[in-house]
């Protein structure tokens, strides 16, 4: 049976929606993992005592302390041990659990995974990848957005060749499309670094690792041209938070609006409700929830990275995305693909 | 009296709404400047000879080849000597117009004004700046969004002294202030080129030559933190052209919604009219026609570019563009600063 070491204080809702999360998940999959629940015990056991979980195949673990969102990653990897998230992927390196799942501070959890787990053979730089709203069918991965920058070509290559693997086997995309973030389609275009990568890019097309269908722009993204689309961390950081930013953006003009109309008498308040309801919707496509997180590729276990938002829906859907990545051995693929160049 | 040298072939909708832009502008402006209107004669001509333009100070110039927005800029430029965009700019460069305005291949205007006008002194890299929707007051310049890849730190130090120069001079922004785009907010974040252009932006702005707010996050352009963006042509390019993706990604859920409900009875189309509107307005801020286009800063001469798309009025915005930037002496400015160092 699987097992999964999920941290109850990682999230801005955490431990509540943690707890919510994978009391839901035991539930809805009939207990066939079973879940090992990491935080403080002070904060946790008052959550678990109010609920009838008796039958749940849950398990708490006490960790005396915590790492928040606003401490310093590589210092607070080092210093808080016994914190949940150090401990809950020190369960990972032992056999204990088979996979972590946190919405906690995100460079502290790449910092603690990679320090405790390692990287899988052939891995250069483990990545994290974000996704990107698009009304087709499919996904959209945008990788690297932060973990990595100053990167190589061939960084850039691997992060490709780990995602078409990760989109192919747990995501069920039977051929994921490559495309070369750039300023320009043509080949020649851009800083030296993406015209070395774009070479290996079709060299590792060739070689059946990928599926590259060349340069993208910037405006390709949303059209959803490319399953994947690879490009340094700080162009896919910069990008992450800028779209992440638009719809609170335009929200602060459309709700006035519609405010004003209805107080003139433009608009009466069940269609100004109906165009409301019609707005939200939009930025349907900018959920990511459903997806939960994303995996930390390259690193030699299974750490799953959630967006400090994370509901309980979306922890429940980690969880999910763990065990498809097991049951699908993405990381045995990977380590087979990058060794094997 | 100021002359002001336009590309009557350039953009989208050339030349009939260049050919309208000039005449508001020069009639808007009561004649106050002169328009020499490059373009081929068979095209053009027909165009005037419909106006009624006696008393107007336009001057048509035949130039009987045309640079395309499919031409590889750097060969249009050597091949197509006889453009209305090469000619153009060869008028500025002669003395015989003080200012070039075009909208359009970006890529072959950036090659020619470099090429003919040449750098002004204490210059590394000119550079292109993009405008950015803000709600609040001022403006959001990110530069730079296309002309520079491969940047060094002391490149995106001048693209902040020039931009400042520019805002303050030009835009009536009495203290522009500048953010560094990066992953994070510390100073020891991100790429090595951009630790090293934190230092040199601090610096300059101890020597007074600008207003360093620090680094700032993708997620601060919108909200307006900083007047002047800078980034690498890389990020700024892409960040522009996924932007500028969004109105129509959000247009194609939005309209089909509204059709539904208006189909099913749940909106009237009076509401339905008014929702499409408020829809629309919400894009207001993205709207950049109401500044026309950008200069190409840092070359020897005024070059404005314009953005393919551009309407009658983004032609006649660009021309007072060109000449606040006379009036207010900015490339004098420009020179000063950027040789003082």
């Amino acid at each position: 049976m699987l097992r999964f070491a999920v941290d109850a204080m990682g999230g801005d809702n955490a431990p509540a929606c943690v707890v919510d999360g994978v009391i839901e998940a035991l539930r809805e999959k009939e207990n066939r993992f079973e879940i090992l629940l990491i935080g403080q015990e002070e904060q946790v056991q008052p959550l678990l005592d109010r609920q009838d979980i008796g039958n749940l195949n849950l398990r708490f673990i006490h960790a005396p302390e915590v790492i928040t969102m606003h401490d310093v990653p590589a210092i607070a990897v080092k210093t808080k041990q016994e914190s949940s998230l150090v401990s809950g992927l020190k369960l990972c390196k032992a056999g204990k659990a088979d996979a972590f799942v946190s919405a906690g501070n995100t460079g502290a959890q790449m910092a603690a995974s990679l320090f405790v787990l390692g990287r899988l053979p052939g891995v250069m730089r483990p990545t994290i990848a974000a996704y990107f709203p698009r009304l087709q069918d499919g996904l959209t991965n945008v990788v690297d957005v932060g973990a990595n920058v100053d990167c190589k070509p061939e960084h850039l290559v691997q992060f490709a060749e780990m995602l078409t693997i990760y989109q192919r086997d747990a995501a069920g995309i039977e051929k994921p499309l490559t495309g070369l973030l750039n300023i320009g389609e043509e080949e020649n275009k851009g800083p030296e670094f993406l015209k070395q990568a774009h070479a290996m890019l079709r060299d590792a097309d060739r070689n059946g690792k990928i599926n590259f269908i060349g340069n993208i722009e910037g405006n390709d993204i949303l059209l959803a041209k490319a399953n994947i689309v690879v490009c340094d961390g700080l162009v896919g950081n910069t990008m992450l938070k800028f779209g992440e930013s638009i719809p609170s953006f335009l929200a602060s003009i459309f709700k006035p609006s519609i405010q004003k109309l209805v107080a003139s008498g433009k608009l009466d308040h069940q269609a100004a409700e109906v165009a409301s309801d019609v707005f939200m919707q939009m930025f349907q496509p900018f959920d990511v929830e459903k997806f939960g997180g994303v995996p930390f590729l390259g690193v030699n276990g299974i750490s799953i990275v959630g967006h400090g938002r994370s509901s309980a829906r979306a922890i429940k859907n980690m969880i999910s995305m763990a065990e498809h990545m097991i049951e699908n051995k993405v990381n045995q693929h990977i380590a087979e693909a990058l060794t094997d160049e």
